[in-house]
């Protein structure tokens, strides 16, 4: 896969690109990602990109042509172009799994006030990673291309990866882990009886029980089994 | 404000804390950020910090003594300590603005499958950036960080940060800038009449008629004003 990332920050994905799990996907030749410098696409004198606003307003904004040039320079016939803005549809872990099927993305990263919106006429999707405002789009990019290239194939250790956070609808169980105790707080006894059927069912409702207090909208969405129901009504009967 | 950052993963921050507004916000003293290396809170050899996890399961676990080591060493009495993970309350805009108003934040990132939970005694809040898996709570520690020093006191110029998307809960109007045509594509004429107040009710339709199709769920949690309501009954009846 190739993510091709527009932007006035380029130098902003150096650390990014140097990381962890990104760096060895790109060593790997599992992904290919480059931040692309907009102002190489303005035709401008010192390669302005910005201007202010036509019927007035506070700020500059970013201009059409440059993101025009950008996209038709980089895009083929597969490609889908996102747009990530504040006014975008949220992104989410779905999202995240439709694009990883993609062969090449290419990702706008918006700052000022905005970019012209004649830009929406050659995009494929306008996604924002949540409901917080923000300086630009770079961070919102790394968001994307981290979740994304987490899914692609031999990135990650399948198992480990299914069973992360929100993959099942479920949050997490509470891990524990060396030493036993420290100050005077400890791993709990169950963990160290070696009882796997105990450990496994323990696990599976501080699991229903966590979803159940920290995101009550996650659980309302959930379709619960019979094993699932059978847990939920014990908690409810035991909760204080 | 004092942010202090606890990561695997310091050097993620470089490119992050050298960029833009928050390098301008950090030289003129509005802001100190701070990313501290777990690993030298770590008491183990060669500063280990990870561990498999009580009662079986895949990939390490972050241990609890790094952690509980390094937010003693940081804290004072009004310091609030912030876990970023997946299993968090979703972070927005209110949170934003909520922790802008503190003195002293400490962020913990997450890796590998997670924190030893006994960590959460020592936090006063867990934040989710959005339902999707990331490969560690970095690049969550910088979407926190980037969107509560945009609302400090003389980061933003305060009239632009109030007309961001978002802010009053509508998304904003389409904007456009210069040059006026370029490859078939034109700015709309209304923008180049000069009649104020036209341009002023487009632009109050258009961020309605944005917010009812990109964004449905914000739409619906809005309390109209008597104008709000006239638009949007003429939305609905103008609309194919």
């Amino acid at each position: 896969m190739k993510i091709d990332i527009i932007t006035i920050f380029p130098e902003f994905f150096d650390s990014f690109l140097n990381t962890s799990i990104i760096k060895r996907a790109i060593e790997e030749n599992q992904v290919d990602i480059k931040a692309h410098q907009l102002r190489d696409f303005s035709k401008r004198k010192h390669h302005y990109i910005d201007d202010t606003p036509y019927g007035g307003g506070v700020g500059m904004l970013m201009q059409f042509p440059p993101f025009y040039e950008a996209i038709h320079h980089l895009k083929n016939e597969h490609t889908k172009v996102i747009m990530l803005s504040p006014q975008g549809k949220l992104f989410n872990q779905e999202y995240a799994k439709k694009y990883a099927k993609e062969t090449h993305v290419i990702l706008l990263c918006g700052h000022y006030e905005g970019i012209d919106a004649r830009v929406e006429n050659f995009i494929d999707d306008e996604l924002s990673i949540g409901d917080y405002v923000l300086t630009g789009g770079e961070i919102p990019a790394m968001i994307f291309t981290d979740a994304v290239t987490r899914l692609l194939p031999g990135v990650i250790h399948e198992e480990s990866s299914e069973l992360d956070s929100l993959q099942n609808g479920w949050l997490k169980y509470p891990q524990y882990t060396k030493p036993e105790s420290y100050k005077g707080y400890d791993v709990p006894d169950i963990l160290r009886s070696g009882h796997h059927g105990n450990i496994e069912m323990w696990r599976k409702e501080q699991s229903v029980k966590r979803t159940m207090q920290k995101r009550p909208d996650l659980f309302s969405k959930i379709a619960l089994t019979e094993e699932e129901k059978k847990i939920v009504h014990k908690i409810k009967t035991t909760l204080p």
